[in-house]
């Protein structure tokens, strides 16, 4: 296998010559309208990407195909999802593809099969939620939990929450929410205490969601959760159950109604496919939706194997991006959902791409001469038509916008004004449902995967927050009042 | 007054020369320290803004002072509350700061003074809240409002929830939370039917805020929220307020409870501040708790007339701000509240920077060959820490960053965790009160506004969001399935 950096190789040099495209030319009448029709691919759980609207020329297009061919993108997913253990630097496997589908070869660990290891714990999750769902696991007094709370940080947090809102209001719609999820996360008392005193704490379940076991504002929160408990009367391990890995202080501890196990092989933002996303979302909504979610996102990684880039979504999406970033020098991204679920979905790509492909040196360490990762942001796009659309428009720079929607709203509820539904302001694109979530999930974890691979990175580990976290830590040991000065002084970015 | 660009001053050629700083340099050993102490300038409502960490030195700062006063910019926030039509475009004044204070000459509207206007608004709207929390305003059970629902978009959204947001649970702790609040922005339809879905309705309240009373997705709201209250067998004429201008449809009808005015002279991003603002706080707050919020912003305000930068933290902030994006060239901005009541508080600045000052002509209409607004993100810090922070570390570009602090929680509910409250992870500052906020959203307004005028671009209009709501029309009228696609085309920006 080649890991060459971008600017080694020859396509990249062809790509800097092609003869750029005026999109709003090749946008217009007719030829715009085939174009329109064209530049479209079928995504997994019935959604399609459509790229009509971004830079791009056969001629770019031809070279993107051959990028893709020199770097060997195709094959390093293979190999990726075959076990190779591509995240060098921290020498681990990369499986969350695992959780939700066998896409190549067993993947061992020593004798332990990875994908029967999975399954197993989404079974022991399945059960553990049927009895809840069931009245079989009750609360103190003998009555139904009615709440579930995750307690976790980033990856533990950001994706199971975008996930989660993006099908509470389809729940109650089709009766699938069992149970209410709520999220508690900032280490700022303010957050628990705002959603402690939203809970019935007395028919609440609450899951706390760490790897190592060790997280200082997972456990900062759990702590204040166990006080909480306390003083209403109620015994904390009647109450919580842990997500973790089995060897950390969690595993199998009494002091949780259960355990449910992760490894170190599924990072924190690629985690909402394993117990991490699938405990919080099988109590709220039942295993046979996070069941769903996982199709959907199968869908897309089979997908995601083809290596013709004009029939793979996953693939041609991160190669364009990278001509936006390094040919155009485009800074940042906007991701624009015009569907009101969807409104924590940026913030989890957010941290998805930001997190993976904001990095700086190469898979061996060294420094690389390249732009990778731009700034992601977005809110939902009608609200930000009436907000920050004004600098899209008519700014002194140029941002690649994303939009995804839907054809039909999730609640089946509309409003007919000015000759049209609500909905049909809105987009094109079928409904948001568990399947097609799955699949949109997928579809910018491969995106992400595939740029990491082009730029040469190592899109898996995660150095920066281990930096934050030794210098918080640090800091904490000293001297608490000069916190974030010391923390912004070593940073020394501003 | 003189209205140049920014790049035929002077200043701007010395400012290029200058040495650059070495930040982590100066941040380190005691002359970091005493750097600390000094680049600190007291604000209004206690807080403080420390630029210790942003790139500049004594030189660079003697520079920018040049800059303001070769700009006028003190003189032309004098022109501007002393109600000068420096949105000239729009040939409109500019009044958000009348609202909360008079700061200069009476201000004259033909013969309507506008301080009284302003004023007998929010009298009004404080008398209304008052006879609501008081019950001599009840459904028509004659039973009391428990709810009050804010149905607007933009700026009639984003900036009234952030407010809310930020002090709803500080109201829950101090016994100030007269009725809790809800939004509905999107015109996705599932954004009304989760929030009516989750609401009273019974006991609700609606604001329909709306300056023009034509706002298509405002309406579409209104319009489905009416067809909610009358499937409940209640009467919207007894649910339902108005804010808008006092030429609007909206204005004095008789299907509302009553109505409240704002003007052309209050921009949709600025109208925290006026009746949009006011009414939804009086009403979930009680309006002494608004009175503060604008004091603190009006003792903002008056430290803003100050021209020397080094007293001026609206002024420098800005001054800074250019520096490194006309400079430096860095094309983002992110910021990070340490406090979780602000988590909302990045979307209301984003809507008031990239739709204020994200513009390519100057003032009078022709194209700028400089940057202009960058591109402004942020989440709560602890939660960025754990994402997308790797990239501000670690990344290829350097993004900006603005944190915002306060040394004491909300709720005054806490957790001793590894020697430290979990307070003291946080950061340095005071409380997040009224007053700190109304100080903290003035700040961030008084920036923009200077940044606008050193730029010499017009600040206050919004030609970008009139042009996507009269393609969205155009759209509509002719074919509603393509809607996305046409208005992409004609974007031509991906």
């Amino acid at each position: 296998m080649r890991w060459e950096n971008l600017t080694q190789l020859k396509s990249y040099s062809k790509l800097k010559e092609a003869a750029r495209v005026d999109v709003p030319a090749v946008m217009s009448g007719e030829s715009g309208a085939e174009r329109v029709k064209g530049y479209d691919i079928p995504m997994g759980g019935g959604l399609e990407f459509n790229y009509a609207a971004r830079p791009v020329s056969e001629e770019i297009l031809d070279i993107l195909q051959e990028l893709s061919d020199e770097q060997e993108l195709g094959a390093k997913y293979e190999a990726l999802y075959n076990g190779e253990r591509v995240n060098t630097g921290e020498n681990r496997m990369v499986l969350h593809q695992l959780c939700r589908g066998q896409l190549g070869n067993d993947v061992f660990d020593g004798d332990v099969n990875k994908r029967e290891f999975f399954v197993e714990q989404q079974k022991r999750v399945a059960e553990f939620a049927g009895k809840v769902h069931g009245g079989e696991i009750l609360n103190e007094k003998g009555e139904k939990f009615t709440t579930v709370v995750q307690i976790g940080i980033g990856g533990s947090d950001l994706g199971p929450r975008a996930l989660y809102l993006s099908l509470e209001n389809w729940a109650k719609v089709n009766d699938k929410l069992k149970m209410k999820a709520q999220f508690i996360s900032n280490v700022d008392p303010d957050d628990a205490t705002a959603v402690l005193y939203n809970v019935d704490i007395e028919h609440a379940l609450f899951i706390i969601v760490s790897k190592s076991g060790t997280t200082l504002e997972t456990l900062t929160n759990e702590s204040f959760v166990k006080d909480a408990l306390k003083k209403a009367g109620l015994d904390p391990s009647k109450h919580m159950l842990a997500v973790t890995s089995e060897t950390s202080p969690l595993a199998g501890n009494p002091e949780y109604l259960d355990s449910f196990y992760m490894d170190d092989y599924i990072g924190g933002r690629y985690s909402s496919s394993s117990s991490v996303g699938g405990a919080v979302l099988s109590l709220a909504f039942g295993p046979e939706v996070f069941e769903e979610i996982m199709a959907g996102a199968a869908e897309e990684d089979v997908i995601a194997k083809n290596t013709d880039i004009r029939k793979n979504p996953d693939l041609l999406d991160a190669l364009i991006g990278v001509y936006e970033r390094n040919i155009l020098g485009y800074p940042v991204t906007a991701v624009l959902p015009y569907s009101q679920a969807l409104s924590r979905f940026p913030a989890h790509l957010q941290q998805l791409d930001m997190e993976s492909n904001g990095k700086s040196v190469n898979r061996f360490g060294e420094p690389i001469d390249y732009k990778t990762g731009p700034v992601i942001f977005g809110e939902p796009g009608t609200n930000g038509q009436h907000s920050f659309y004004q600098l899209l428009h008519q700014g002194t720079d140029i941002i690649p916008l994303q939009f995804v929607g839907f054809r039909n709203s999730q609640m089946g509820n509309d409003v007919i004004i000015e000759d049209s539904t609500s909905q049909q302001k809105l987009s094109a694109g079928d409904q948001l449902t568990p399947k097609s979530l799955g699949a949109l999930l997928a579809h910018f974890e491969n995106k992400v995967m595939f740029q990491g691979f082009t730029w040469n990175i190592n899109s898996f580990d995660q150095e920066g927050v281990q930096l934050g976290k030794v210098l918080a830590k640090k800091v904490l040991s000293k001297n608490t009042d000069g916190a974030l000065t010391e923390y912004s002084k070593l940073l020394g970015i501003f």
